[in-house]
């Protein structure tokens, strides 16, 4: 897995790098199991702060998508998601679909972003699997 | 338009109270030339500190959903994107529909929450013309 972090990205970098693993648990290219890199490695190969890799993986610890381990680092759960998530996601997706909707984006655009997202993941997916 | 805050949410509380205008836009309870209750008044009346009232007005400045204006207060604008505002929206999309899918949401579940998101906006809406 390459990650990589945009400097003139307003999003944080912690963020930006949490965000990435996350997408490459949805393509697939990070299973269950996985290993992520280490944390000390990946801020050297990548420049970017500790502390700052820590941050981020410690933000996909606390979101149950990976554990840490003292011997064998940072790993990919299995997904189990709190009973609550559903309800939790479906209420900030209501947010930013609600954020389109107010700046006049057509639903049918809305609509159409979305499926072809989830798309990309699953083409990445069956790619990944050939 | 009644805004609460839910002091438990982790969510900070301009959030919330910038989501809810932006949902108000998106449903049409609030339209473009609709006045924003004043910050003093909403201050006063929920109990919010004004400071954090401004933060919520000044991030729907920012968002070019409310236009402030010292005689008129704070009051929706049309609807006018930037252009990049779709792809920046789309990025946005894709890592919360990433989250969900990494959390082992099915993708139709998905996307029946989208749709039915924005039917609610529109039916909301119907509603208020009615």
């Amino acid at each position: 897995m390459i990650l990589t972090v945009d400097l003139d990205n307003e999003v944080p970098i912690y963020q930006q790098l949490r965000d990435q693993v996350v997408e490459a648990i949805a393509v697939g290219e990070l299973r269950p199991g996985s290993p992520l890199p280490a944390t000390r490695a990946l801020a050297a190969d990548s420049g970017i702060n500790f502390h700052t890799v820590n941050k981020a993986y410690d933000l996909l610890r606390r979101e149950g998508l990976i554990r840490l381990n003292r011997k064998t680092g940072a790993v990919v759960t299995v997904p189990d998601p709190h009973p609550s998530f559903p309800a939790d996601w479906a209420a900030r997706a209501k947010t930013l679909l609600a954020e389109a909707v107010a700046k006049g984006m057509p639903t049918e655009e809305l609509l159409a972003t979305c499926r072809s997202v989830i798309d990309s993941f699953a083409n990445n997916e069956l790619e990944d699997n050939s």
